[in-house]
């Protein structure tokens, strides 16, 4: 249910519409499901609102996530060729990022998640997109293959009105403390507690 | 990241294959942001494996949730015009249901609310879908609009291979126990905290 009237209105010299607008750093974390899918729910809100939105999926397998990519792709479809929403970009670390020449060959994971970041960083300075996905991303933060503090002062000093949202477990403080919309996902109960595999259309 | 591994086979006669393709009866509920996204999240999934999807949206407001409707409108088409993905039916409460004769009129949203629920339950009796999102579900059970004890009954027997999600804060603890798939999303920041009123492409 929307609610529509903030608990307090802070001093800021703002006005509400400026407050409003401002751009969304969001992180969906902890250990349950429906941190990437609810972040691919905004996705479709940003797509509908014809913003330029660019999907970074930090995963190793290049098969992760193949429904919601397609999903977008069709959407983006929809935008090219009827004029409604907006542009989509997909790219996924997988075997190497799209843009890069190594793509396909033995992939150091390391040495591309921090090229991910790089090119991030590079398209935020630019301004490039509104809205960002970065699925997956607190794994290179927390296994040392990206600077948290370099992501976090890039993220608060980003220009204009580009949107963000992180996806994974174990979100680095620093983070959360950046962002103005955390939501930890706590598993209540799940599938795999009673040996049920993951299925198609459920988990893919 | 995909977990693959169960970390308990049980001993239930099944195959791994007949337990992995039980439907899922999911619930997101919580009072943090994330809820009806990640349903919306898992409802491309469900699209991009064909399978027939409907979304029933127990609120109030017609004007709620505007962003995932066009979204899955345009997947719809891409269904119906390039045969990929599967059909998706939207419907809204809203001023009445689509397939009410009341609709536009004064609408009695108790009323509406446990019409809404005969008419899903008749089609889970019919098998007229594979995925069923009932958004904001949770609130005319808890305002006892809907029979929980009826709905849950219905839910556990349903036939086939439905699967169903449910959204909404408060999930009545006999619906939790039903479903094999539970999220609670908890709000750990919010820019409503700071004043902060939504803004278009991110809450709508």
């Amino acid at each position: 249910m929307p609610q529509s009237i903030p608990p307090v209105v802070p001093n800021d010299g703002l006005t509400t519409r400026t407050r409003r607008d401002q751009p969304i750093l969001a992180v969906h974390t902890g250990d349950g499901k429906g941190k990437s899918t609810a972040a691919f729910g905004m996705a479709l809100r940003a797509w509908n609102q014809g913003f330029d939105t660019a999907v970074f999926q930090f995963v190793k397998s290049p098969r992760w996530k193949v429904g919601e990519e397609a999903a977008f792709a069709a959407l983006a479809s929809a935008h090219t060729d009827r004029g409604i929403g907006g542009p989509v970009e997909w790219h996924k670390m997988g075997q190497g990022w799209s843009w890069s020449r190594k793509q396909g060959a033995e992939v150091d994971h390391a040495a591309a998640a921090a090229e991910g970041w790089r090119e991030i960083s590079r398209r935020l300075a630019a301004q490039q997109h509104r809205f960002y996905l970065l699925d997956e991303f607190t794994y290179p933060m927390n296994w040392g293959w990206v600077d948290t503090d370099e992501v976090v002062e890039t993220l608060r000093n980003r220009p204009g009105k580009q949107h963000v949202v992180i996806t994974g477990r174990r979100a680095p403080q620093a983070l959360i403390d950046a962002a103005n919309l955390v939501t930890e996902m706590v598993k209540v109960a799940h599938p795999m507690d009673t040996g049920q595999k993951g299925q198609r259309g459920i988990e893919w």
